[in-house]
């Protein structure tokens, strides 16, 4: 993983955030989906926008959106204040067609970008600010972190361990130059891609991991609000 | 992954669960292992041995920790009033010698013995009960939940993703028939030995797999302590 250096090196460029929210939410219990649930007061989708717009990297932030839920996300931004810049643009069937969507906004190909989960609410600005920067340098940037269990792989029946050493969970954000991004989605759909890393190897290119973290992490059970709560709580009280 | 029946099946064995209390505490910037942190005002040992005290397998607990720390935990369940009836052996070198000198102390080969991490203090009465009913059956049973996150290998500065289809992380417990457990601990320790899976694996069995809870955490940082306290705090108010 590459060093991290100063952020300054990056300011030249323009740079970008996209919040892809998915989900229809049966997972949770719910109807809503996930990204509108609740997190110490207000959705997740909330805290996840402001941790990128903390960022040194000053992102322009699109949000991919079901367009049947643009109503109930403007009526929630009034109802909580929340008057953080960003654009909302409809999401399509799969992610990855919510992520190309936002592409197409997007015209500055020196431009680097970032595709985050709508649902890691606790992301830190310290690896959004690496992600852009490394991203800036090597061309991607992907947050992943470590596995500190043993790994198994099932074959019908019988499962085999892997060899632990360089196993990484990925995470979100994945930070790509807009140029390679963009040429990456221009490929044709298929369910292989479970992340924009693999649709940016699939395109041919290498995948530059950065270290993230295990607080990191995305809401997609119940108790998992219950876990946020738990860590933001902790972050509020020290200050982190 | 084995359907489960009724645990009456097993009542004419004998079962055992070995707690494995290892670790330094280093990574929990304490100089107190990490089993012996308060979670909910107990140490988080209690905890595990009282999931297992739970279980219709009414296992024999045998806990295997470093003799510097005997003392200690004499006192702390005489604070606590910890009467949950377990025997102490001397933990080894590695956590595969603390498990050896465990299974020294089993001499029926009938039995049934679950291996469990002592830092694992949140498994449910559901998983241990259906470790000891497939390993009953199956020779083994080992706790895995499936990745949520995409994986990715580094080889050197490169990372490659992995089909995440059947890709599971391993828990505890790991539960087997003592003889096929035994037999399997005679092999000579390699690092290879990264839970008691391996170790068995190693020796030829196949490792039957069931489904654990992404709740059944490891303390292994600090804000694996706040994440443990909120989820027992929503058990003890559902119930559940």
């Amino acid at each position: 993983m590459p060093n991290l250096q100063s952020l300054t090196s990056n300011l030249s460029n323009k740079n970008y955030a996209i919040i892809v929210a998915g989900g229809s939410g049966s997972r949770m219990q719910s109807v809503l989906p996930k990204q509108f649930i609740e997190l110490c007061g207000e959705p997740v989708l909330m805290h996840t926008i402001r941790a990128f717009s903390k960022s040194d990297a000053a992102p322009q932030i699109i949000l991919a959106l079901n367009g049947s839920y643009h109503e109930l996300w403007a009526e929630l931004r009034e109802k909580h204040n929340f008057n953080i810049q960003h654009t909302v643009i409809a999401g399509g069937e799969t992610r990855f067609h919510s992520v190309k969507n936002a592409l197409d906004t997007i015209t500055d190909t020196n431009a680097i970008v970032a595709v985050h989960d709508a649902v890691r609410p606790l992301t830190s600005k310290q690896t959004i600010d690496e992600s852009y920067l490394v991203a800036s340098t090597t061309g991607t940037a992907v947050t992943a972190v470590k596995s500190r269990d043993s790994i198994r792989q099932l074959n019908g029946e019988v499962s085999i361990c892997l060899d632990r050493e360089g196993i990484y969970l990925v995470q979100t954000p994945q930070t790509f130059e807009a140029s390679l991004l963009k040429q990456a989605y221009e490929q044709p759909y298929t369910n292989m891609f479970t992340d924009d890393a693999s649709v940016v190897e699939k395109a041919g290119a290498h995948i530059t991991l950065i270290e993230g973290s295990h607080s990191n992490i995305k809401i997609t059970f119940p108790e998992d609000i219950i876990i946020a709560e738990a860590l933001l709580n902790k972050k509020a009280i020290s200050g982190s």
